[in-house]
């Protein structure tokens, strides 16, 4: 165990607790965020904003073109959904599924982790409110982490062991809200919109923004992005 | 069962073997390369003359910069080992290993597959006469399935399961060579140096160039790109 883990950040809500989670377990982070076609960039800014003011040790973006593919709201010209109900989130996996993405997310984080000679790789996924992606079920992390234990140059020579770590995955957005809050995390500087204004502020109407909102409000604390 | 497979082709002998095995199985192939800053480019070039010359549906490229970590002699300043005997091949794992490159590929080939409706992904990989690279191990094949069908829309909806399939792993290079042969696929057309001149011909010193002309004697047929 070298204390570094690998953090999967996108600068949302999520992401961001996460990162404070494994700054409080004493982790030096290595923050890594993709530009991958998402319509939404603001995240990559927010990314950044959160890496540097949780103290990261590094924060790298990879890019690539998701959009060479095609198959998903976020990357590319389909509309995102607005005012759904959670009874509709609950049903189906949405437009805003992009394929195999927490796939290739952890493939980009496992090369990273192997290079910095990390043990662990935090992942903000969650499994309660969520808008029904299956690479953020538990069984897939598993899978996943199955895996990755024998994908390693480290697995082969016997000298390290990949953990992927949810520390969200059984929280409710509320129980987020709150625990970002216990770790004194500014949520002001996070980015969570599908489809934010060109300024970066929210649309407050897609899933995204509707699952934190109601997170906010059943932990009766104000969301620092709205006004 | 669509008949689509993703076929993973980096312009080598395995690879072009490996979709002459898939068309020849009567597949509708989907060839995925990729750019991910390796010094040998020209397999690339090699690429989309195989894809084409082997009736691919498509040939999608996708690009990132895996140099952003470092890691492999591959993607950086390290020299490409040249020279080495067998045996030395057969000891550890050589800088030319690339930190979970065919995890990342593989998961891109996953993106793809759910794109496309395909139902299998087509991989040369082979675990006989090979560089020692973890990620090439039927164990590190079957782990990377399973995860692969908890990872998908379709694995959520029933509706699609997808196979890895990788009809290289247990044949030597000389096998391999002979194949080639039998399916008339022309060798002449592929590229397989790690470190080729800048007009693409093959150093014919590194462990790719000695591995792929061990084939070739073995097989009693001589190498097209070997003048």
């Amino acid at each position: 165990m070298t204390g570094r883990a690998i953090c999967l950040l996108s600068g949302g809500l999520d992401s961001t607790t996460c990162l404070g989670i494994a700054r409080d377990e004493g982790r030096e982070c290595y923050c890594l965020s993709f530009d991958y076609g998402q319509r939404h960039t603001a995240e990559l800014a927010a990314a950044a904003r959160v890496a540097e003011s949780l103290g990261a040790i590094e924060h790298r973006i990879v890019r690539f073109d998701l959009r060479e593919f095609g198959g998903s709201a976020l990357t590319s010209d389909l509309d995102v959904p607005k005012d759904r109900a959670a009874a509709q989130m609950a049903t189906g996996i949405p437009v805003t599924y992009v394929p195999a993405r927490n796939t290739i997310f952890l493939s980009f984080a496992l090369a990273y982790a192997e290079v910095r000679k990390a043990s662990e790789i935090f992942i903000g996924v969650n499994a309660i409110d969520y808008s029904g992606y299956p690479d953020c079920r538990p069984e897939f992390i598993q899978a996943f982490e199955n895996m990755a234990r024998l994908a390693t140059k480290a697995s082969v020579e016997g000298n390290g062991r990949i953990t992927i770590r949810t520390p969200l995955i059984a929280m409710s957005k509320a129980d987020i809200v709150r625990r970002a809050c216990e770790l004194g995390l500014d949520l002001a500087l996070t980015s969570t919109c599908y489809d934010p204004d060109p300024e970066g502020r929210p649309c407050e109407r897609c899933d995204a923004c509707l699952l934190r909102c109601k997170g906010f409000q059943e932990a009766g604390i104000p969301d620092p992005l709205v006004t």
